[in-house]
Parts: C-alpha cells; sequence; structure tokens
C-alpha cells in the first residue's frame, strides 16, 4: 500500500489538456494580480458599475416575479411557491419574459420554447459547442483576438478554434470565406464560427451594417452556424440591428447574458437555438438534453431576481440601463480624451475609438507580457489586460486592453496617467 | 445557397453523441409522461417534500446571510451588496459556511478551500469527470445500477462507465477488485470509483460498515478515488459515517447536494476535494479552473438562500429537516407495509427494505419497460421507474423504482393499490 499512489497519480499527466492550457493559466494570473494588488486601479475588470447595486432590488425583484405568476399566470399560492423552491423545467421558468425582452430590446422575435435559460452565458457556450462537436473532424471558427470564456468553453469540449482574421470593423466576412476553404481542404467540418458584432470582448469593435449582411450571406451559403454573442449590445448610443435580427435562414445561434444588464450574481443567460433539426424539433431542445446533463436546470430563484427585474422594467432593459449606459459612455469619452492628452503623438502608440460597450484596444511599440503587467501592478499602480491572452497566447503581443466600466472620473485620470508613465518610460 | 444545407446538417449523425444515448432518452421519457398523464400518482420523482415551502423563506434565508456578513465578516454595506450583486469567485463566497456545515452533520473536518461549490451536485460530478478524464485510456466505475446524473456526466465528458456489482449492501468491494484487475489487464486507467454509501438512488440500499472500510481499503491500495455521492444520507434513523468521514488516505471526492436538504430551486451543491496535486495546490483547485470555463461562478443569491437556511439552523441540516425525514421514514413504512398488504405472497414479486432514504426497489417477474409504464400511466394511474434506465438499458428489467418523497398516506395507499393491480394482472 502506496500513500503516495494516488497524489502522484493526480499530475498534469493525468488530468485533463485544458487544465495546462495557457488560456487558463491567463485567468489564473490575472485574478492573483488583482488579489496581491488591491490598491491599484483596476482597468483589467470588465465588471457592470456598482453605484446602483441595492440589496433592496432583489427582494422587490422576486417580490414582482411572484405577483406575475399570481396575476398574469393565474397561479395560486402553492403553485407560486412550487415554482421558486421545487426543481424547475430544464429550459428555464421564464423562457417567455426573455422572448418578451428580445422583442422589445433587439425587435428579435422568437418563439419560448427556441429559449434556453442557462447559468450566465458561459454555459449556453459551453453547450452549444458540447452539442456540435460530433467527432474530431469538427472545428469551430472564432475571430482572433477572442473571448476567454469562448476558448474555454472549447477547451472543455475539446473543439479546435481556428482564427479568422478581425478588423477595426470585426472578423472580416471574406476571411472567413477563406477559412472555410482552407477547412474544407483539410477535411475539417467547420460547425459554426463565434462572432460578437457590438462592442466585442477584448477589442471594443463592432460590425457596420454591410459586414453584417455579408457575414449572413457567407454563413447560409455555406450552411454555417454563425454563433453571436451580444453581452454589451445595450451599451452604446448607435445601435445596430444584431445579425439574429437580419437573419433570413435560422443561420444565428444568439446567446444572451444579462450579466452586464441584468444582475452579475444571479448568473443568468440564455441561447436561442430556433433551428430545426432533422428528426424533429429544434435546436434548443438538443441544448436542453444537455443542461438536463450538466446543471439539471437554472435556479429559478436566481430567474425570478432576472424576470422582476424585467417585469418593473416593461421588459426594456435598455431603459433600465440608462443610467449605466450614460456612466460607461462617460467613461470612454474620459478615457479616450485621457489617453489623447497624455499619449497623443507619442510615436507607436495608438487605440481605437469604440462608441460602446467596456473595452478599448491600445497599441504601443514594445511587448505587453505578463511580466510587464506584473511590473505595472507592482511599480505604478495600475491594472490593464496584455492582449496576448485573447490570442491563445499566440499574437498581440503589442497590445493591451482597457476595460473602462467599474471606473468614475477621478480614477480615470490617474488611472491613465499611470499607464502613460508607464508606456512613455519603455518609448524609444 | 441551399437553404436546407444548415437544417440537414442538424442531424444525429453531425451532433455529440450523447445526444442519442438511452440515458437522454429515458429522461425525456419520463418528463413526458408526467406531462401528459398529470393526474397519475408519481412515485417517480425523486424531489423533496413540498409541504413545509414558504416563500417568506427566501426572504428571511437572505437576509440572515446579509446579516452575517455584516456582523461577522464586518463588511459595510457596499461590500455586502456588492458580495450578492457582483461576480464572485470561482470557488464560491460559503465555502466556510458549507465546511461548518459538514463539521456539524457529518463530522467531515474539511478546510473551506477544498470546497467548491457548484450549480447542484450535477455541475461537480461532471467537474470531476472532465477533471479526471485526460485521455481515450480513462475509464470509471460504478454500481450498476447507478445515478443516471452520473451516467449524464460521463456522456458528458466521453468517459466510458464500467459497471461493478451492487448486492442488498451496495457496491461490492471484491467486485470492485476484479473490475480493476480487468481494466489493467486491458490497458484501461481506472480514475476513480462513484458510489453512493447512504440510500442509493435508485436501490435505496446502503453499506454496512465493514464493506465502508474494505471500500476505502481497495481505493486506498490500488490508489484510485472514491467519488461519494451524499445526496441523502441526512434522511435516515440510523447514520452510518460518510467515507469521507472514515477516509484516512485522501481517497475521497465528497459531493454534496443542498438539493434535498436545503432547497432544490437554489440549484446549489459543492464538491470537497482535498488531495493533493503533484505540482501544488488541491485538486479542488483543478476543479475551480474548470468551473471557471463551465459557469464562471455560482450564483451568489442563490449561495446565500443557503447560507441563510445555515446560519438559521446553526449549520445542521439534520435538525432543519426534522419535520421532512420523519415524513419520509412514514412515507418508507407506510409504502413498504402496502406493499405487503398488498402483493405480499405474490410468486416472484419481492422488494428490498431501505431504512431510509428516497427509494424502493420492486422485483417483479415479467419484463418492466417502457411500455408498460406508458400503460400503467394510461390505464392504472400510476408512475414509477423502470430500473433499466438506470442499468443503461442493459440490465434490471424485472425491477423498478418506487419514490416516496413526494406522497402522502392517501397517495400511497391508492398508488401501491393500482400498482398491484398492474403487477397482479401480470402473474401467471
Amino acid at each position: 500500500m502506496d500513500p503516495d499512489v494516488l497524489s502522484s497519480s493526480l499530475s498534469a499527466e493525468t488530468l485533463h489538456g485544458s487544465l495546462t492550457d495557457p488560456a487558463i493559466a491567463s485567468m489564473n494570473l490575472l485574478n492573483e494580480l488583482v488579489e496581491t494588488y488591491p490598491l491599484a486601479i483596476s482597468m483589467a475588470a470588465g465588471r457592470p458599475y456598482e453605484e446602483f447595486f441595492d440589496i433592496r432590488l432583489i427582494h422587490e425583484y422576486l417580490d414582482a416575479y411572484c405577483e406575475h405568476l399570481r396575476r398574469d399566470r393565474g397561479m395560486d399560492e402553492a403553485a407560486v411557491t412550487r415554482t421558486l423552491f421545487q426543481y424547475g423545467t430544464t429550459k428555464g421558468v421564464i423562457t417567455d419574459l426573455v422572448a418578451r425582452n428580445l422583442a422589445e430590446d433587439e425587435h428579435i422575435d422568437v418563439a419560448p420554447e427556441s429559449v434556453v435559460v442557462t447559468v450566465g452565458c458561459q454555459e449556453a457556450m459551453f453547450l452549444a459547442l458540447r452539442t456540435l462537436r460530433a467527432d474530431e473532424r469538427d472545428v469551430l471558427l472564432a475571430p482572433a483576438p477572442t473571448y476567454v470564456g469562448l476558448t474555454g468553453a472549447a477547451l472543455l469540449t475539446d473543439t479546435p478554434v481556428w482564427p479568422v482574421r478581425s478588423t477595426e470593423h470585426g472578423i472580416d466576412p471574406e476571411d472567413l470565406v477563406l477559412q472555410l476553404k482552407r477547412a474544407d481542404e483539410q477535411g475539417k467540418r467547420v460547425r459554426a464560427c463565434y462572432v460578437t458584432p457590438n462592442f466585442a470582448n477584448p477589442t471594443g469593435t463592432s460590425m457596420d451594417l454591410p459586414a453584417r449582411h455579408r457575414l449572413l450571406e457567407v454563413a447560409a451559403e455555406n450552411g454555417i452556424l454563425l454563433l453571436e454573442d451580444n453581452a454589451y449590445g445595450l451599451f452604446g448610443t448607435e445601435r445596430l440591428p444584431t445579425l439574429k435580427a437580419l437573419d433570413q435562414s435560422a443561420s444565428v445561434l444568439y446567446f444572451g447574458s444579462f450579466a452586464k444588464t441584468g444582475m452579475p450574481g444571479a448568473r443568468v443567460g440564455y441561447v436561442v437555438a430556433d433551428q430545426p433539426v432533422a428528426g424533429g424539433g429544434l435546436l434548443a431542445d438538443q441544448l436542453s438534453k444537455l443542461k438536463g446533463m450538466l446543471t439539471v436546470n437554472t435556479s429559478p430563484i436566481a430567474q425570478a431576481v432576472i424576470a422582476g427585474k424585467l417585469l418593473l422594467n416593461d421588459f426594456s432593459l435598455t431603459r433600465a440601463n440608462a443610467r449605466e449606459t450614460a456612466i460607461y459612455q462617460r467613461n470612454l469619452h474620459l478615457t479616450l480624451a485621457a489617453l489623447g492628452r497624455r499619449l497623443g503623438g507619442c510615436p507607436g502608440v495608438s487605440w481605437n475609438t469604440p462608441t460602446g460597450g467596456f473595452f478599448i484596444t491600445v497599441t504601443v511599440p514594445f511587448a505587453v507580457d505578463d511580466a510587464l503587467l506584473e511590473h505595472s501592478a507592482r511599480d505604478h499602480g495600475v491594472l490593464f489586460t496584455p492582449m496576448h491572452h485573447f490570442y491563445g497566447g499566440k499574437d498581440g503581443f503589442h497590445q493591451l486592453r482597457l476595460s473602462i466600466s467599474l471606473l468614475t472620473p477621478e480614477l480615470i485620470e490617474e488611472g491613465v496617467a499611470r499607464l502613460a508613465a508607464l508606456i512613455t518610460a519603455r518609448l524609444p
């Protein structure tokens, strides 16, 4: 009997490969730095603004949902209580309310049965990739750089992600055509292309209307799904239609998140999958089957909190977030202005100018690696995210992501000043 | 451009294999029958008793947790609010309270950092299997019959499950030795053995103390993990120590569920994984990394509800569930007595006599298939679960599972009468 047998059997070689992937290491490093340097100004975290959080809202939202069940659904008290306390249906107890929200805010018309309410948008991504990944021929396309949560879901499902070129206008539909051809030549089966048309994480870029139409055309011609992630779409002054709203060919599977627009702590997101599946039913039914084996169902209490917010705001999260959107817009403009004042004209230093969302991409003429980030946290008191984390450590070594969502005007001024000190010290 | 390209590409052949597995089909069939025959007496659902549900409790639990954060953790109002509203740490915000509950109810002594709070026990199972499944050599052992949720998590991670013989005293440690030998001979690597020592789902059986010690011995000698599921342990009068409480070799990874003891609608479970991993840290840290890519974190609001119940009951769910346990015990005795009155002495008909939990196994001298279940629902007005669903459709065709958790004395009397009519009509 060897007491070391077990612990030595738990090692990098014998655990799932995703655990040693750079994407996972990245997320851990960032979390550690935040804990190690709590006083550093964080332009790294993409968390929503906190000023309007109020614990009483949770109680009000719960009450509003219970009242809705009584009044609009005709439930007696036992049925109301059972809806919140007991296991619920796998697709969720608020699919009808989510559909009303999509009609109100995005002019997307979907039947409640095509919605699956998930534990944040992250679970929705996992379910979609797990459903679509049948064997080793299957690959997913995604813009480079891309959201780390997408990379994570792909790792958990052993799905290779092939990059598609991304420009200042988001994913490039013509490069998508090239990548589809390349995949076909290599005997691969492209199941879907992930895309964030509005204020993408990490770049902050958006697709213009012609590019949206062209992307839909490419998807329909090639019979691939588009996985549209719209976590930040609400937070802009100019709002273009989503791919889902423009879709005429059932090409778009739509990921929704209430983390930024509802409440992060509810951990409620959803996926709309109204594609018919050979043999009957919708793709949503297949996703729901897998959800039953993954988390059984999303907490009805958490769903009730989000439902209450929808009910108390006539189903419009655009209106419910008017104050937050104004703050994100202010922060975006203040940060861009501060960058202009502190770094304008510096050789090799530039940034993009997103019109909404949480993120700005800054380009510098030197390598932005994790060592530089640690130096910045320790010696300059400012945190950002090196862009290479969103390229799986394979590119983007001269860029960094700034997040503006949690800041105040004072913190922006001081944060950009500290960042400018770090950058200018490194210029030739 | 072919509008059918996409939908025909979404078919059984091109979607993940788990979607056509009999285990998934099983769960769907059972759900459909419940919807189709809502007036049938359900001796199928393993849901907790509902009489003591009260919507006001949700508000009280939330308040109790907030008060705990203020009083015991010294948080100001902004920090309390942020804890509930914002994203939380991946391992969970109530790991310390879970550890106190384990000490109180199970005499299990664990550090909070070895706990990962999950979206129900189901997510914990997925995380464990995903972490432990490195390549195609890896297999999992589990008693036959076994919980369908374990089968589901195995399907999602492409993990083969090899059966271990189960008797009236639960899993047979000597057959485990044989299966380990067999796996070794076939070049397989057994990563773990799943086991439910207390009132197992689906059989209702429990392991005696010598069998628990022997199982731990076999695990330690062979360097395999035991995945202990204790969803029903609280609901018995005679309570034996868990494997985790007896474990001297860090062999046991412990799955906890608050679905039956706390509140199903919170969807909060957890895993204790205090095994050291080569290279540093605990197995819990690895599970947490994968959770970050699967659901990010468990809703802090849902965690707060469970935490409030723990706080208001001095961390003892045994005491908090005294009324429920008494009802489950009553239902178990009434069901066993009714079976004796209605079916005692019938040739080839027998049942086991669990001392706790939700389930009873009934054996009959004819095939119990899904067609019989549908006939029973339609013509006799009673639902049960054919045992073959827990054998992956490969065995158990003369058994059925009865669940007693949701019933009243009147429903038990009538349900067993209907079941007896179905059974006696089929006896020779």
